[in-house]
C-alpha cells in the first residue's frame, strides 16, 4: 500500500455542522478534510487541522483555497455562480459542478428546468410577470405562498401573502400554497461515472419553517410511493447531473408527490443515515465526490428518528450538565453537538434515536432534544 | 443551553490512531480532543485542530499540555509513573489514574496483585528469582514464556526460552506456555462514579503475535462463559479502580479462562464497536472519564467482524486506487485508514464487517484487509 501522499485532499467550502460532521467522516477514509471557513470559530474550524479562513463570495480565497485540493465541494449553496464558472474555467474540479448547483440556489431556474422535464412541482409564477401571477391566483386563490429567489432556508425566504398584501421587491417567485399531508425527502449521492445510491425516504417534520424532526423510514409511506420518490430523486440527480448528494423535498399531498426544493450537499433529512444507515450520508458525500464506489444505503434499525436541537433561552443549567441528565435517562441516545454559540431557535445540534418501534423512537428523540433545549422532560403544551 | 464553552476539554496524550478514532468521537459530543503528539504527521495531529508537540516522558511538556484540560487521558501505556505521580501532585485529574495504571504498565505488578485477588492467570515468576523460575520449569516444563514487565506490545517483549536459552537482562517475567484453544477480549468501561458497562466478549485472532482479527461476539462462547468474562472485567477495573476503558486479553484454555494482558485505553479488541455497537469504544472512554452516564453496548448486528490492516511492501497500486476496487467490490465494508506511513507489518488501519452470517462477515474482513495490504484477493496459501 503506498503512503498517506497518495490520498486525495477534498476540500469543502463553508465551515458550518455539515462540513464539521464531513471531517469526521473523512477522518475514516485515512483524510483531513480541508475548511474555507468564515470564522475560526465555526462549527468544523474548531475540530478539523485544515482550516483556511476566508469567505465564500470572495473570489481570490476560493481559488487559494482550491489549490491542491482533488475536488472542491460545498456545505451551503452561497457561492455565487459567477465564482462557480470562475474556478472551473481554472480548471478546479468542483462537485457538484456549477451547472447542476444553479438549481439548488435559484428557485425559479429549479421550477422551470423541473417542469421543462415534467417533473410535477406545486403551480408557479414569477413575481415580477403580474400577468401569470393573477392567472396563477384565479386558479389556486389566494393567500400564495412567495419564495425569494435565492439564499432562503429554514424558513427564511418564505411568506404567505393575501390578495391585499404588497410583493417585496427582491427576486421572486410565487405559487400555490399546496394543501399537503406532509413533507417527504428523497436522498440519493450521484458519482461522475453515473452510479447512484438512493437512501430510504424519510418524512420531515417541520415547525415555523423548520425541520425538527426526521423520521426513517417515513412512516406508512407504501413500496410504490418510496419507490415513486427514490426514482425521481435518481432521475433529478442524473437530468441534473449532480455530483455528490442530492436531497428532493418533497411535498405528499395524499394524491401525489410535488417537488418542494432541492439541496446538494449533505442535508438535515440525512443526519439520522450516521447510525442509522451502513453508509452515512458524509461518508456517502466523500465517495461521490471522490468518484469512489458508493456505500451501502441499508438501514440498520427498524425504526430511526432524528431531531435538531435548537438553541433555548440563554442561562440556566449548562450544556455538560444537561448532557449528565440525558445520559442517564436514554444510554441509545446519541448526541451530536456543533459547537456552536446558542442563539434561541438555532440549529445548534440534533439527537438520533434507533429502535424497533417507531412511535417509542420518535418520542425517545423529541425527549432529547426538547431536554436539551429546555432542560425539561415535559412536552410543550 | 449554555454556549459550547460549558464543556471540558479532554487531553490525551499520545497521537496515534486511538487518540485519531477518540477525536472522531469528540466531535459528536461538541467537542475537540487536545492531543499531545510527539510528531506533527501523528495520525490524531493531522486531523485535530487542539495539537500539542511534545513528548509523553517530558514532564514539563506533559504539564503545559494538562493546563485547562478537565481530564488528562492516555493513547498508550508510556508515560513514567514517577510524571503520573506528579501530575496527580499537581492536581491534574488523570484517569485512569497513577496507581490502577500501574497495572497496565508493570506486568509483573499485574500479576501479582490479580493474585492476589485470587484471579486465574499463567503460572509466572520474576525472571530474576532464580529458584522460582526452577520451580515452574518443573511444575510446567520448558520452554518457557519471557516477558518485558514494561513496554512490550504486538508481540514485542515477548518470548520463548528453552532451557539452555539465556535469559535476556531486561526486567522480565517468565510464565508458563498456556496450551490455548483462542484469545478472547473482554472490554468493559468504568466511570468515576462508579458505573460499569460491559461490551459483548470477543475472540482476538493472532498472527505473529499480532492481534490480525476480532469476531463479535466470540463464536461459540456459551453463555455462561461469556458472563464468567464480563464479570471478571468488571469486578478488576472496580477492584484495580480503572476510570475509562479496561480491555482484559483472556486465554481461553477449553477448561477455563486465564488474564494474560490488561489495556486502560480505547483497544484494538474494540475497534469493531465503531459501527458495531450503539456506543463505540472511543465514545465510551470520553463519557467514561468525563464521569458522563455510560452509553448502550448492545451489537448493532448478529456478527461483526474487524480486520487489521497491515502494511505491505512498498509500491503497487496506490491506497486511493485499492479503495476504489474495495468498495465495488464490497459497497458495505468499513474502512478506517489511520493516515500512518506504510511499514510492512505495521497496523495502518481496519476495515469492519457487519452482517448476519459469522463466516460470511469474517470471510468478507479478511478480504477486504487483505486486499488494502497486498492488492490481491487471493487467501494466502
Amino acid at each position: 500500500m503506498d503512503n498517506r501522499s497518495g490520498l486525495p485532499v477534498v476540500g469543502m467550502v463553508g465551515g458550518g455542522q455539515l462540513a464539521r460532521m464531513t471531517h469526521q467522516a473523512a477522518i475514516a477514509l485515512g483524510q483531513s478534510l480541508r475548511v474555507l471557513a468564515a470564522a475560526p470559530d465555526d462549527g468544523a474550524a474548531l475540530v478539523a487541522a485544515d482550516v483556511h479562513i476566508g469567505h465564500h463570495e470572495d473570489l481570490d480565497a476560493l481559488r487559494t483555497f482550491a489549490k491542491g485540493c482533488e475536488v472542491v465541494t460545498f456545505d451551503h449553496e452561497h457561492v455565487p455562480q459567477s465564482h462557480l464558472r470562475a474556478l472551473e474555467a481554472d480548471g478546479v474540479n468542483i462537485a457538484p459542478g456549477a451547472a447542476a448547483l444553479r438549481y439548488a440556489q435559484d428557485k425559479r431556474a429549479m421550477r422551470e428546468r423541473l417542469s421543462e422535464l415534467g417533473v410535477p412541482v406545486p403551480r408557479w409564477a414569477a413575481a415580477s410577470d403580474e400577468t401569470a401571477v393573477r392567472r396563477l391566483a384565479a386558479e389556486v386563490g389566494w393567500p400564495l405562498v412567495v419564495k425569494s429567489v435565492r439564499g432562503g432556508y429554514d424558513g427564511r425566504g418564505v411568506w404567505v401573502v393575501g390578495e391585499a398584501d404588497e410583493l417585496p421587491a427582491t427576486e421572486l417567485i410565487v405559487e400555490e400554497k399546496v394543501p399537503l399531508r406532509r413533507e417527504l425527502s428523497a436522498l440519493v449521492a450521484r458519482s461522475p461515472f453515473g452510479q447512484v445510491a438512493a437512501y430510504p425516504v424519510v418524512e420531515t417534520v417541520q415547525r415555523d419553517g423548520i425541520c425538527v424532526e426526521v423520521l426513517a423510514p417515513a412512516p406508512d409511506l407504501g413500496e410504490e410511493l418510496a419507490l415513486r420518490a427514490e426514482e425521481l430523486a435518481i432521475r433529478l440527480a442524473t437530468e441534473l447531473g449532480v455530483v455528490g448528494l442530492l436531497a428532493v423535498e418533497l411535498f405528499d399531498t395524499g394524491t401525489g408527490l410535488l417537488v418542494n426544493e432541492l439541496a446538494m450537499r449533505p442535508h438535515n433529512s440525512g443526519h439520522w443515515t450516521i447510525e442509522g444507515a451502513r453508509t452515512s450520508q458524509f461518508e456517502q458525500h466523500l465517495r461521490a465526490v471522490l468518484d469512489y464506489p458508493l456505500g451501502d444505503t441499508a438501514p440498520t434499525a427498524p425504526a430511526v428518528a432524528m431531531a435538531n436541537v435548537l438553541g433555548g433561552q440563554p442561562g440556566g443549567m449548562s450544556i455538560d450538565e444537561r448532557l449528565h441528565h440525558l445520559f442517564a435517562a436514554d444510554p441509545g441516545i446519541k448526541v451530536h453537538l456543533y459547537g456552536k454559540q446558542v442563539r434561541p431557535g438555532r440549529k445548534v445540534g440534533h439527537v438520533t434515536a434507533l429502535g424497533e418501534d417507531r412511535t417509542q423512537t420518535r418520542a425517545r428523540a423529541r425527549r432529547a432534544a426538547r431536554w436539551l433545549r429546555d432542560a425539561t422532560w415535559e412536552e410543550p403544551a
